[in-house]
């Protein structure tokens, strides 16, 4: 039997219709800004999202990163969630590339407050601290959990933003999870945010890509940033056309990563070998051995049975639905937990 | 008729038969280094070349800027052409990326001398200077008009280099043109470079992406650089299946370019209204308008024949031949050329 | 009566002794390292604490940022107290000299445990996270109220260090005020740290100047990095000399600030306004008032006695004792505060 | 005799004058602006240039990377001489600090021309190139043998930054000495420029200090720069003290230096031994043996003498003439000079 990945959306592998969509796409060179498919898909976002401008990336890293660039300047410092993706998970390159630092701030499964964004701008007129510019905010949360932010609290803190001038990025890496799983519109968020980074490869199912999108002022220079990063590719609108039929067939499915991620946690719950499951709001189940030291036996037990999770340590585990988790594997999976024994 | 584009050799579109590679690639998730496809394409590059490792990026610019960066400290120099691509056209990146310098050297259509390399280099100890530690070089030359370098005067670099402890990287966006031009292998490149970068999307024709080869000890942190920069991709194997189905096809027939750019030159060379043409070695075509106010309507004559080249001011235009220019293309083109009336 | 100051002890002015040393000090152009007084400073802090090499610094911040540059690559992370110096009070030039990130973490007063340390370091092998590759301390702690470490769990870190290959270095901008407070011998420092940083325009009360001291090995490209930040000064001597003399007469004196400083801290602790004083161990007190909104006015009452402190708000106070702070200010200065009234 | 040192005009020691006045300075910490001698000097400067705002730093090289920063953003380029301090003698720092490129240009003595400014403009809508946004000069020019500008040619760059919106930075580390040989003043250069480093420890004789003036637009972020690379010191009022006396009794007598220079030239031009003595405007003397052969015989010769000067290699050698420099030392010399035999 086909193995069963559940470390990540990121392994799904296109349709048969997405490859279609691949093969008859029309393409030019993007670095001309000559690719149609590209073109197309970045006006599909900018227009639902209601913001002025998209560029595609080749990674939502990129995508990330340029946008932290595009905020601020060298040495300024940027406020973010201890467990965020940009300070964790991109190499580095929040410094790397921008040389800005991140202050971390303890929130809750990776979401943050209005309150403690507004405790942890420096003074600005005192110039031994580095001069805030940027909050960060990630949506749903990748280390917590899959978690999805409170509309109204993400208003607070747009807020507190703009009394302060500084500028606010929405990680979207996983943000159509969020829009299905809470009913909000994409374009309740680009009311909200600066710039706003999407990923296609994730539970969209696309092979790669991520879009930036945001307002002219700050977007005009995105194009800069991405060729000094190595991002300006030729004929990528093969790429792009699996993202616009992703966008059209796609989204609405989420709701099935979600339903049987909570399918997941329900039997995991009434497991006694497991401790605590994370509470569940979309694609991703986090939960703990009751015996930090099955840890190894469990993974094992997995991997006869051609199942991959992923393991976070201390008998800490992590799974994600999506696109190429088929109903069958599900039920086996609920199966082959059921039957786990130390 | 079909627009004819001459601006650049990255402007080409898959063939068929490369579609029906790109369609049928087994792919995975790369940035677990899961996609059978790239990992093949990155062995039989390393292989070709007689190197350890080789790794994909989404763009020649970001391989170029990944190399300088595994071979150098910030602050630190590098030599290269006043001409070279990664000084003049990868957006900054040598100083935004590696915090580097670029000691510009006043070489002959882009390519320099073992001679200027050694007169070029800081006095290590004369801690003012910035220390030099790498050596760019170009082949086929970019604005150099596709200008190769003679193999003897590389060796003699590299002896300078060795013998000066310096790094010894080439930008071979345009490699395989040379190496048919030249009749030269790929291995005597592979021994005389510690790092190489090669593009798939220009002569040889593919969607996008370029692979840097080198050594282990260089090579084990570019993957680290190509996940800070922005650089790992997911399911990209179909990317780089287009890569592969070039190597076995698209590198012979550049002699077609090469011929075609050729008999462009003694075409222009014989009109009275050239006032020279530059020497022609592979795929590029650099040449000169008599009377530099002619240059307008020069390309409104071309635009009407729906033909694309070049302008790079004051009278000087270029013209670069690649798989989608046809035969039929060629003859219209050379037609055209002779036309041509102020 | 003269102003009592006791917002920093940067604040301090040259003694006639000390002033008697500048002018008598022999000079010599320190970028040639021909200024006699500079090598003497070196050397004699070199010794002092057992290690190969020293640097004279303009700034204890450039000293810190030297060091940090010398012990880490770009995109690296290190790992500090969520108070360090280095992150909150140096402009942000972690992130903008050499690209590192600070992985913050929630310490005591400014100083972190060995157990903290481990906990925090970023898996080597998976080239997401940033390499962890630095340990920052601070001894005394300045945000943390002039809290000293204990030398024993500076071992157990230096363990930990040891055994993941990271690099560890003290900020000792306030060492001397350590050193003395616990009996400790510089050499016992020197042999535990990779480098540290000593201010002699703090506690020792020279007008500038620190040094950076340590092995060979990472001290051999120090003068480089101070070059290219702008370090490297010439007839600076003159500050050397004011250093040299402060190191024979100023360091044992400063058990008198920490007297006075505990005297301060027990009358503090007497008065119906104060909330509560944070333990003293040094040269610095901080206290609450009970009723935050009394800020103002108890700044206020101090001023008319022309006595000036430092206001680090929501009724949060500083003040530090130092070379110019006289017993009669302090005695003066118990006084007035006795007599506030809200 | 005490040694003639003619490697530079770094190595001057303080006058009993300004010893004087360096022990009579009121200081105060200047990291709170409280120095009043900082203060003093940095107004006193900014009025004689009549320009905004002045900030002192510990070095020439700080105050010129300082500026860089101010005007350019990371990616962006500048244009100087191939020849310039900037780029080739402060480690490498504009790409360090700024992560900015240089485009250099073959300019005559150090000096570059408005046409050449002109045509090495990058394209600003071409995203390929670096965006060009500073120019930077050198007077006089250091590695030039200190040549002057005209300020007419300066005018004329002036008019070039204009029409493209570039930055204009001077780099006057011996801006006095092209005052003084041109009879020129202050504000005719406060005029063209929008930031100029002035060095007080060259031809003025202070131990240490540069100071950097402009307008208020650029230099409100200065203050921030300053701290981030580590420049903000405490009680630095000796040093500044030292530079307010020079600027009032060092600026007139560099026409000695000036008139010694030209006399070593004219001595120089009557040996048989030289081959050329480059044009003496200032106070440097740059010249050629006509054997470079002789240059170890020259050097020694010159040692057992105890005289010091520049060895650039390949038989060429410079002078520097300074405060230090006596009428006894300077006749002494052209004795020696007069009496080498090989």
């Amino acid at each position: 039997m086909k193995e069963i990945d559940l470390r990540s959306d990121t392994v799904t592998r296109p349709t048969k219709e997405m490859l279609q969509a691949i093969i008859s796409a029309k393409v030019g060179d993007d670095v001309y800004k000559e690719d149609p498919s590209v073109n197309e898909l970045e006006k599909k976002l900018a227009d639902m999202f209601g913001m002025d401008e998209a560029l595609f990336f080749p990674t939502g890293s990129m995508a990330n990163q340029a946008a932290i660039k595009l905020h601020t300047q060298p040495a300024e410092q940027l406020i973010c969630d201890k467990w965020a993706h940009v300070f964790n998970y991109e190499g580095g390159g929040v410094s790397f590339n921008s040389g800005v630092s991140c202050k971390l701030v303890d929130g809750d499964r990776g979401m943050i407050t209005a309150a403690q964004v507004e405790e942890n701008i420096n003074p600005p007129d005192f110039y031994h601290s580095p001069l805030t510019s940027l909050v960060c905010l990630e949506n749903t949360t990748n280390k917590g959990g899959g978690a999805c932010y409170d509309l109204e609290e993400i208003k607070k803190i747009r807020k507190v933003c703009n009394s302060h001038g500084l500028g606010l990025h929405l990680d979207g890496a996983r943000l159509f999870n969020a829009l299905v799983a809470k009913g909000e519109s994409p374009k309740e968020y680009g009311k909200l945010f600066d710039t706003i980074s999407v990923c296609l490869s994730k539970g969209l199912g696309t092979p790669m890509g991520s879009v930036l999108i945001g307002n002219s002022d700050l977007m005009k220079n995105a194009i800069r940033v991405r060729k000094v990063l190595g991002g300006g590719m030729r004929q990528v609108g093969f790429m792009a056309a699996a993202g616009i039929y992703a966008l059209d067939n796609h989204v609405e499915r989420l709701s099935e990563d979600h339903k049987r991620a909570k399918e997941i946690g329900n039997t995991l719950a009434g497991l006694t070998y497991i401790l605590k499951v994370e509470s569940i709001e979309t694609n991703i189940a986090i939960f703990y051995l009751k015996d930090a030291s099955n840890e190894e036996s469990f993974m094992k037990q997995l991997q006869k049975e051609n199942i991959r999770i992923s393991n976070m340590g201390q008998g800490k585990l992590r799974i994600v639905t999506h696109l190429d988790y088929t109903e069958e594997q599900h039920q086996k999976f609920l199966q082959v937990l059921k039957g786990i024994q130390f």
